[in-house]
Formats: structure tokens, C-alpha cells, sequence
């Protein structure tokens, strides 16, 4: 007999499905579809020749530190590099203030498991990123929606959200995933004045903040908060009300799985107690790697190129929008970031759409997987930093001509 | 003000304090002390040279693609590999059967997400694992201690543990941490069939079952499972009733953070979903690496050095502790892995010793920690992998010394 493994499961998994994104990415594995569904970093622009250099440095002379367990917290010299940088350009930390995980999604499930009781309510931004509520359906959360606009969370309807008593506020300031959107100084500024009052942290999403391709930089949240408080100045470290986040995905490349945390040095003690309990430790070896090739200023000279690579393909999509895109469409226009969003008319079914636009061999995310409690179905996320520009205007011109078709059908274009 | 970070912790963290053995890492980390504390491989024996090899060829030749993300399952050519090797030595298997986990310690974590409720009971051995203990606090469980003797879990207690109703049992048949003790052929068996017939499943971790000195080799939990259900003949896939854990971190090296599950395939699948919202997927860089070392024979080589170097290592280590501790003490005799277990008579406390062992510059993990619901206070863990021959002689001649002195102030050494 078959043991019956359908009924061990605990409560949580019961709940828990495969991810529409992750399905979604078996299609970008089809030779001949052009997706821009997926979330990926162009492959061109990983910095190949720096990581064999610094694998050969790192083997040779610390091959056996780098192929030993390490500490929990991460590699000291990787945490003093974050923290000299953050501070450079944000807020000032010390290293007790950093934790490195394995990739940021790693970070959003501690989180779930530091502050989530079942049932607890989150704020979360609609739409929001949908590797957060996949982390937290897991731990049982709720979530409350606070609609944004191409100014980010409508900060005037947070207070609503905060009285009812939410664990967190969850933002993605900078080039939101999915929408493309950056959150105002001014909301910022509000937000963190609301947080405060209301004492709920914020967690602040920070994955694109340093791929800006126009417009003026916008002080970080945790930066605003610890002006607010006048925190820092003595210590060095930060104490504040945010938990911040940020990876080495889209600064160097996600194969290595490199993120940090940000938040206070009694926050991160907590961080190292699920870190031990997860998986002991990140890998040694790719810390050093990542440490070896970022140092001595290539990291900043890198991510230059990585701008002047993903701007001229943002420049590209919306120039191609502009020309084939039906005229009922509507779409946000990214001053960073790897993703914009489009608004197909009310009515039409954006999941539709996909099955067609999947025959003429072009793939997007549906907007509904990225709203947690309903709604949506009109929208979808599209990723212009993988493909190269001729693959995206191919790709726009027949997702343009599906958009066309589909909103004949549905009687919203002539 | 300060924000108020320790009211907002779920009830899981509140339970939750660093780990004895995490802590008392750190004294490895003074110059002088000889520490049998921790639970590392032998930095000699990395490969470090293949290592270099195996980076430039995965970089140069399919560079893209180990920086790119990778799927939640892991690398395919290295979960063909595990498969193949599982197969040839133990259950037959196929690729959806397995999982790459970022070190066992992360499949132990999902073990937890997939099964355990708060106040579900567990069943351990006792001594058991610590690090399976600090994963599954963090989801609430609650502990059955069987205890073991020189063949492992005392089975025949096991019936009575499962009347509770417990989730899972959780055994370490070959060589445990902390014990060092191997589970007997007769009681493995006996444990496949009373977990069918109370229909709990089993998790079976075997991070060192390649790593065996002198004695014959014992089927796995897996295979004895599997042999019982007359299962796998057909479709070549394991469906039965036991979850299989090893590592790479034993026969490659830690710093990599490199494991699998084998499991069902409808368990995989569940596993998968919990790696999606857990950190994505392993390294791709770590996995074709370890995959390019690995392959082609180099491992089974590998394996037979680690062998040579530990077996040296323990026969110092027992033939030392014959000639220099105390009659009044007992211990295991190890056929494998990387530990052994340390009993002093009723009453010594060894957490006492372990103060005086430090002020002579020896250390040791008291057992406290790997006895869930209490006990074991007199008995300490002692690792031979890590130190050369002649440190081991020097640190277990100055932890005889220790002994004998505390024995004599608690009156049970002349």
C-alpha cells in the first residue's frame, strides 16, 4: 500500500501552490517563444571574466576558508563592504546591522518567520511582488491592499490599513515589482511618520535602487526614518523602524544567490537564530567569490554598463508600445528597474490574452498573481531586461497585434 | 524613541535562543585553544585543486548560464548523477525523486514547513541531532525521546512513542551525531515495518553513511523500504514511506552549501513549492561546480582519502582516550563518521568540565544539547575529524588531566 502522504501535511502547505510566475517560466524554456515573463538579468552583461579571476584568487589563497562552514551572519569582510557602501550612500551602518542571506527571497521568509503568526495582517502595496506573498502564505498572513499610483502607495489611505493592527508594511520604493512604479519623497517621508505613530515597522524592498536610467535619486526609506529620529550619529549604527533589503541578483548575478539585510543590530541577532536554523550559513565560497570581484571599485564601474544595457532596452519596449500597441492600452513608464505594467481596458481578461499571445509565440505575467486579495485582471507585468532590443521589438509587435485582436473581441477596439 | 522591536516577534521566535554548539564555536575561534567541539571536515582534504579546474571549465564553457537563476528542483545533470549513484548502491531512484537543498540543515527546515503544526510530536533518538531540534522548534514541535544503545534507537521502545501519534521519526542510522553510533540491520528493519503499520514516515539523515572505517556496510532506512513495499521495479521511482537526507558537505566540502532529499515524487513536489518560498534554488554556480568535480569517478576516489585521513584520526583519538581517561569513564567506539560520544559517571556534570577543560584550552559539546526533553548531563560529544593526529593527542591528553581532577572533586576518581 502507498503510504498516505496527503494527510501529513501541515496546515500551511495545504495552502500553498505552485507559483504562476514559476509555471509561467516553463514557456520561456520553449525555443521559439520571446517571454518577457521571466525576471531575469541579461546574461550579457555578468561580469564572466572578473568571477574566474576571483574564483582562481579565492581558491588559491583561501581555498580552505572558502570551502569551510562560516558564520552565520556572513563573510565579515562582505558585511564591513556593504555597510561602508550603504553608508557612502544612504544610511550609516555598522556591520552589526547586516545579515547575508541566499538571495533576498530568503530574507521575506524570515521575516515570515520572525513576525508572522497565522491570521496576522500585512500592508502590502497593489500590486505587490509575488515572491513576498508566496514567502508569507506560508506563515499564515492576511494581507491588506493598499492601492498605488504612478507615485507608488497611496500613503493617504495607509492609515486606514495601519488601524487595524498589521505585523508590517511591506513597499518596494524604487521601480516596483511588477509595476515599474518609485515611490515619492514626499509619501516616503509620510510613511515613515505614519510607521512610527502607529508602531508597525516597514520592510523596504530595495533589489533595482542602483539601476536608475533617468531622473533624480530618492533618499531610502530607512534613510528618511533614521533622519527622523536623529539616529546613528554616535553609534554608528542604525536602530530605527525599518528592515531594509537588498541582493547581489541584479548588481552581479543571481546564480550565486547573495542578498543582505539591513535592520537593527537586536533585529538581526533574531535574523541569525533563523538563519542557523534554515541552513547554517550562506555559501562561504560565493561570499568571498562576490567580495573578491565587487572590491577595489568594480562593482560601481559595473553597474554603469548594466544601466547603459537596461536603459536602451527600456527606451526600446516603449518606443515599440508607443507605435503598435492598441490606443485603449495603458502602461507605466520606468525610470529604472527591469519591469513595467501594463492596463489593458476594464473587461479584458489579461490570463486570456496570454493563451493567445502564447500561439504567436510571446509570453508576459497576467496582472492577478501580483494582488493578493482579487482584482487586477486587466493588468500584466512585462520584463524588458533580458531580451536584447531586436528580440523586443519582434516581441512587441506581436504582443501589439494579440492586444489588437483580443480587444476586438472583446468590443473595446475598432 | 526606540521602536518596540521585541513585542512584535511571533511566538515562534520567542522560543528560540542561539545554539549551544553555534556558541561554543566561538572558542574555536581563540588562537589556542584544541577544539573538539565543532562538527568540521578536514580543511586538508579539500579538493581544492579540482575545485580551481572545475570553476574555470563551468565559468568559460557555460559561464551564462551558472550566474543565470536556476530551477527550484536543482541543477538536472547533478540530480541525474545522485539518482544514478543511489541507485547503483542502495533504493533505485529517478531524478523526481530528488531535490538540491542549500545544505541538509535547509532540508530539515522544510521538513518542518511540510509537516509540522505546533504541538505536533516528533520522534527523536536520544541523543539526536541539534540542528534538527533548533529547525523544528522554530514550527512548534514537540519531542518523543526513544533512547538508544550501541545498535541505535531501542526499536522496541519505538511502538509505545507511536500510540502518540506523532508526525514523523526522525533517525540517524549510520555513525550519529552526536553519538557515533550505528543502527543495527535488525532494528532498521523493524523500524520500516512499524512506521508502515502505525503509518508514520521516517526521516532517515545519513550526511556520513560513505564515511565508514572498519565493519560492513548496512542498507539504508530507503532501501529496506523500499525492498519491503516491493517498490521502484517498474517506474524506477521510490514511493514509499521514508525521506532520505544527505549532503555534499562531508565528501566535498561545507563552504559549497550542497545537499539532497530523496522522497516521493508527490512529497518532491511539495518540497519544491517550500524552496520556491524559502530562497528560489540553490547556487547554479555551486551545484555545476560540485557537479564537474564530482563527476566521472573523482568522487568515489575523493571518498577513499577522506576515509584514510578520519579512520587515522579516530584510532589517535580512542587509542589516547584508553591510555590517558579516567577507568570511571565510558565511551563509543565510532565505525565511522565524525563523532564520538562521552559518558561520565551519574552526577559529573560535563557542562562543569567543560569549564575547567577551556581553562586548560580543550573543548568538548556537553550532550545537554542534543536531549530535547532533558538528561544526559553527564556525557559530552567529542569531534575527531577536524584536528591533526598530534593535536588530537595533545587536546585529549589535557582533557584526561580535566576529567580526572573534576572527578575527584565530585569523589568518583581516586
Amino acid at each position: 500500500m502507498q503510504p498516505p502522504w496527503e494527510y501529513r501535511y501541515a496546515h500551511r502547505m495545504q495552502r500553498m501552490s505552485s507559483s504562476a510566475i514559476r509555471e509561467l517560466l516553463k514557456l520561456t524554456e520553449l525555443p521559439d517563444i520571446i517571454s518577457f515573463a521571466g525576471g531575469l538579468p541579461a546574461p550579457e552583461v555578468f561580469p564572466i571574466k572578473e568571477f574566474e579571476e576571483s574564483c582562481n584568487r579565492v581558491l588559491s589563497e583561501r581555498g580552505a576558508q572558502a570551502l569551510q562552514y562560516g558564520a552565520s551572519e556572513g563573510y565579515a569582510p562582505l558585511r564591513e563592504m556593504i555597510a561602508r557602501h550603504t553608508g557612502r550612500y544612504s544610511v550609516k551602518v555598522s556591520s552589526d546591522n547586516i545579515l547575508i542571506t541566499s538571495g533576498s527571497q530568503q530574507a521575506l521568509d524570515f521575516i515570515g518567520k520572525l513576525f508572522i503568526n497565522r491570521g496576522d495582517y500585512v500592508v502590502v502595496e497593489s500590486p505587490t511582488y509575488l515572491g513576498a506573498l508566496q514567502a508569507w502564505n506560508a506563515y499564515g498572513a492576511q494581507y491588506i491592499s493598499v492601492p498605488s499610483d504612478e507615485h507608488g502607495m497611496r500613503v493617504e489611505e495607509l492609515e486606514e490599513a495601519l488601524r487595524v493592527g498589521p505585523k508590517f508594511i511591506y513597499v518596494l520604493p524604487n521601480f516596483q515589482n511588477p509595476s515599474g512604479v518609485t515611490m515619492s519623497l514626499e509619501r516616503r517621508k509620510k510613511l515613515v511618520l505614519l510607521a512610527d505613530q502607529y508602531g508597525v515597522p516597514i520592510i523596504e524592498d530595495d533589489p533595482y535602487g542602483q539601476l536608475r536610467y533617468d531622473g533624480e535619486n530618492i533618499p531610502s526609506v530607512v534613510y528618511l526614518d533614521s533622519r527622523y529620529r536623529n539616529d546613528g550619529d554616535e553609534s554608528g549604527e542604525y536602530t530605527g523602524n525599518v528592515i531594509y533589503l537588498s541582493t547581489f541578483s541584479k548588481l552581479l548575478a543571481p546564480g550565486l544567490r547573495l542578498a543582505w539585510v539591513i535592520a537593527p543590530p537586536q533585529v538581526i541577532r533574531k535574523f541569525v537564530l533563523a538563519k542557523q536554523a534554515a541552513d547554517l550559513h550562506t555559501s562561504s565560497f560565493n561570499q568571498m567569490v562576490a567580495y573578491d570581484v565587487a572590491k577595489g571599485g568594480f562593482l560601481d564601474e559595473h553597474v554603469k554598463t548594466i544601466r547603459a544595457v537596461y536603459k536602451e532596452r527600456r527606451d526600446v519596449m516603449l518606443e515599440m508600445m508607443d507605435e503598435v500597441f492598441p490606443a485603449e492600452m495603458h502602461w507605466t513608464r520606468p525610470q529604472g528597474g527591469m519591469f513595467l505594467w501594463g492596463m489593458l481596458p476594464e473587461g479584458v481578461d489579461a490570463s486570456e490574452v496570454l493563451k493567445s499571445a502564447v500561439e504567436k509565440k510571446v509570453a508576459f505575467v497576467p496582472g492577478v498573481a501580483f494582488h493578493p486579495n482579487g482584482g487586477g485582471k486587466n493588468t500584466m507585468r512585462l520584463n524588458f531586461s533580458f531580451s536584447t532590443p531586436e528580440t523586443i521589438r519582434e516581441g512587441i509587435t506581436r504582443l501589439g497585434g494579440t492586444l489588437k485582436e483580443s480587444f476586438r473581441q472583446n468590443g473595446v477596439h475598432k
